[in-house]
C-alpha cells in the first residue's frame, strides 16, 4: 500500500507520507519517503494498493461487545432498563439456538469492519459460535468468559470457562480468549471464588461488567459491605490484572485498586446513555493514572456497533460533565481507541503499524467534506469522522471490507436473511 | 423512484411498500401498492430509480448552523470556551474574504447532502456569499439575520438586515430568510429596539441564538434584571413568533414565552457538548408543549454536519440527564428532525412526502448491516443509522448527491483545494 499518509499510533510519531508493505498477516516493512525514496521496487506483491494520500491506520479495537444481540436492534429501545431486560432481552434470549448466536455474529462482524474495527473483545453465553463466526470471517476475536448462576454449579461452570480458556488459547488463531464473568450481581460467590482460583493457577487477567449502574454497586455493598471493585479485589480475583465493563460509579478507592493491579477501564458511552445508565469517570482515572479502552457494548443497548460515535461521546461527555471544553483531548481518545484498546484485549501485536505488528489496518477517506479541510487529520476523525470514511478494513493481512463491499466468505444477503428470520422467531 | 418502502413523515402513516412521482420540483403523485396495484405506466420519465426496496423519506433540515466556519475544522479543539472565541474563532474570522465564504459554504452543503440533510437555516456575516452558494450548489437555504453590533449603528444595521429581507424573500427560489440577531449578548439595546420594530412592521418572526451558556443568562440579567428570552419578549420582539439556538438555560417562565410566542426551540446537542456549554431541557420543553427542531451548529465546535450524529444525542442526552431509558422517544426525535425543523424554518412545502411538496428527498440503504433485522426503521435510522446509509439526497427535484459522487456544478477536489487554501490563509 503505498503513496499514503502514515498514521503508525506509535508513540511521537506524526502522519508522514510513505507506504506500507505486507507479507501473510504481518506487517514487513514501513517506508517513510522523507526517509527513504520513493523508489521503483524489484518486489512483486500480490496486490499493489495506491492509497492516493489517503490515510493508513491501525484498525479500531472494540474492547466490549456482545456480538450475537444484533437480533434485538430496535426492537427494545425507549423502555425502562428494568423492563427492557427483563421483559425483552432475556425471554428473547432464551430462544436462540447456538446456530442463530453464529448468524448474528456474523452481522455483528460485518458492521464492525464497516466502521474500521479489525477485532472485538465478546462475551456471550456460548463463546464457540463467537469463534466459529470470527474464524468463517477472518475476523480477529478475543473471547471473554461469560458464566454466572446460569451455567449450572460453581464447579461446573468453572469447569466450562477452563476448558474454553484452555481451547482458545492453545495456538495461534485469530481467536484467543480471557477469563471472565458476567458480573459480581450475576454470580455466585462459591463461582467468583472458584474463578479467582482459576485466575491465579493460570496466572490470568480476568475482566466482567463492574459498576455499571447506581443500583448495582449499592446492593453490592449490601451483601458484601464492599463496592463491586473492592469485593472482587478481596477475594484476589485480580492478582494478574484484567479489566471492567463501563464502571460508571467508581469511587476514588475502586480507582486506587484500578491503577494497583493494572486493571483497565472499558468505557462504552453510548450505551450507556442510552440505557440512561451514567457517564464513567474518564478524566479522573486518567489524572489517576488508570488505563483506558473503549467499547461499543451489544446493539440491544447501543444500537449501533461504530466507533467513531463511540470516540466523540468519550470526549463530547467528559468536557460536558467537567465543563471544561479543553477536557479529554482527541489524540488520547484515538490512542484509546486503538493502543489503549489493543492493551486492554492484550493484543500487544495488533497495536500500532510496525514491522513485525498484525496486518490489522484501515484506509480512511480524507476526500470527504467532513475530513477537510486538513488541519489536523487525528482531531477530524474524533470530532468529524464517520464510518463513511472507511474505504478498507483488513484483519490478519486480509481484506474483510473494501468500498462498501464484504469479503468474509459468505454473502451478506444472506446474512440479513437469516438475522431476520432469527428475529422474527424470537419476537415475543 | 419505484418499488421503495415509503416514510412519508405525515402524522399516523405508517411505513409503506410504493412509490413516488416527481414532476420537476415537486412530488406529483405517491402510490401505495397495497391500495393502488402496481402496474406498468404509461407515463414517461427522464429518469427511473428502482429504490429496491430501501427507504425514500424527507430529508433532514438543519434548523442552524454556520456553513462557512468549514475552515476552522479541528483547528481550535481542546480548548477553554473564551480562549477558543476570542483567540482563534474571531482574528481568522477577521481574515476572511466574501469569495471564501462562499467556497466555505460549498464545502459545508457537500458535507450536509452526505448526511442528507437537504436545507439549512444559516446566520453567518454575508449572507449573500451563503446564498450564492446555495444557488450555484443546488441546495435549499434559509438564511437568518446576522447583525450585532459589528454592522455599524442600529440604522445602518437594521436597514441591511431589511434590505436582505426583502431581497431574498420576493420570489419563489431556493434561498429565502428570516429576521434575526446574533444574541442579546453582542447587540446594543438600540438595535435590539429597531429589529423588534421591524419584525412588527413586517409581520416577521425573529431568530437568535439565545441562553447558550450559564454566563450569557447571567450578564444579561445582571444588564436588564431579565433572563435573555424575557427581556427580548418585553421589547415586542416576538409578536410573530421566531426562535432560539440552543436554549440550553431556560427557566420555566422563558419555557411559558416560548410556549405562548409559538417559538421554536433549535437544539444543537453536539456542539454544546463539545463546548461545555450544556443539554438543553427537550424534555420539558416537549411536557409544556413548545416544538422543538434540531440543527447542527458550525463545523467550528460540532465540528461535523451530520444529523444522525445529533438525532442519537438529542434522545441519548434526554435519557441520561432525566436518568430514565424510556425519555425522548426516537419517533419524535426523526419528526423533529425532519417535520420540526422545516416547520421552524418556515418550510411548510418541504415537510413530508405528499402531492404538492417540494421534492427534498432521501434514500436511505436498509441493505447495511446497522439497518439489520428490519424490527423498526425508525429506530435504525435514530439509533444505528449513519451517513453511510445515504445513497441518494434530492433537493427541489434534483439530484445533488448520489453513491457517493456529488452533482453540484463545481468539482470536489476543487472545493476541497479552495478550503484548505483558505485555512492556511487564515491560521494565526
Amino acid at each position: 500500500m503505498y503513496n499514503g499518509r502514515i498514521l503508525t499510533m506509535e508513540d511521537n510519531r506524526e502522519i508522514f507520507s510513505g507506504e506500507v508493505w505486507i507479507n501473510n498477516s504481518e506487517i514487513e516493512r514501513v517506508i517513510c519517503y522523507a526517509t527513504n525514496k520513493k523508489e521503483d521496487t524489484k518486489e512483486s506483491f500480490d496486490r499493489e494498493i495506491d492509497l492516493q494520500e489517503n490515510l493508513l491506520m491501525p484498525g479500531f479495537k472494540n474492547a466490549h461487545a456482545h456480538a450475537p444481540m444484533t437480533f434485538l436492534r430496535s426492537y427494545a429501545d425507549d423502555l425502562p432498563l428494568q423492563q427492557w431486560l427483563f421483559e425483552k432481552v432475556f425471554p428473547m434470549e432464551a430462544k436462540l439456538l447456538p446456530e442463530d448466536m453464529k448468524w448474528l455474529s456474523k452481522l455483528a462482524i460485518m458492521e464492525y469492519v464497516t466502521s474500521g474495527i479489525t477485532s472485538s473483545f465478546e462475551m456471550y453465553l456460548n463463546l464457540d459460535m463467537l469463534a466459529q463466526a470470527a474464524m468463517e470471517t477472518g475476523f480477529r476475536m478475543v473471547l471473554c468468559g461469560p458464566i454466572n448462576s446460569q451455567f449450572g454449579t460453581a464447579k461446573e461452570a468453572v469447569e466450562q470457562l477452563k476448558k474454553w480458556y484452555e481451547c482458545y488459547n492453545e495456538r495461534d488463531s485469530l481467536v484467543s480468549m480471557h477469563l471472565g464473568f458476567h458480573a459480581e450481581y450475576t454470580t455466585p460467590k462459591e463461582m467468583l471464588y472458584e474463578i479467582a482460583k482459576l485466575a491465579r493457577d493460570k496466572k490470568a487477567p480476568v475482566y466482567t461488567h463492574n459498576s455499571e449502574t447506581e443500583k448495582e454497586v449499592l446492593e453490592c455493598k449490601e451483601r458484601y459491605h464492599l463496592s463491586p471493585t473492592k469485593y472482587l479485589n478481596s477475594i484476589g480475583m485480580f492478582e494478574y490484572g484484567g479489566g471492567g465493563f463501563h464502571c460508571n460509579y467508581l469511587d476514588e478507592e475502586d480507582m486506587d485498586i484500578f491503577k494497583e493491579k493494572k486493571l483497565y477501564v472499558v468505557t462504552n458511552p453510548a450505551s450507556n446513555m442510552k440505557l440512561a445508565s451514567g457517564i464513567a469517570p474518564i478524566t479522573r482515572l486518567l489524572e489517576k493514572g488508570v488505563k483506558v479502552a473503549i467499547g461499543t457494548d451489544g446493539p440491544a443497548s447501543n444500537n449501533c456497533l461504530d466507533m467513531f460515535r463511540e470516540m466523540f461521546l468519550v470526549t463530547g461527555l467528559q468536557k460536558l460533565v467537567t465543563k471544561k471544553a479543553d477536557a479529554m483531548n482527541s489524540y488520547d481518545v484515538l490512542k484509546m481507541a486503538t493502543v489503549g484498546s489493543a492493551e486492554a484485549m492484550r493484543l500487544s501485536n495488533c497495536k500500532t503499524i510496525a514491522k513485525g505488528q498484525k496486518a490489522d489496518l484501515i484506509i480512511i477517506d480524507l476526500k470527504q467534506p467532513n475530513m477537510q479541510p486538513l488541519h489536523n487529520i487525528e482531531k477530524n476523525i474524533v470530532y468529524s469522522g464517520s464510518k463513511q470514511n472507511v474505504i478498507l478494513t483488513m484483519v490478519n493481512g486480509n481484506i474483510l471490507y473494501e468500498k462498501g463491499e464484504f469479503f468474509i466468505g459468505v454473502d451478506k444477503e444472506e446474512v440479513y436473511k437469516k438475522a431476520n428470520e432469527i428475529a422474527n422467531r424470537c419476537k415475543l
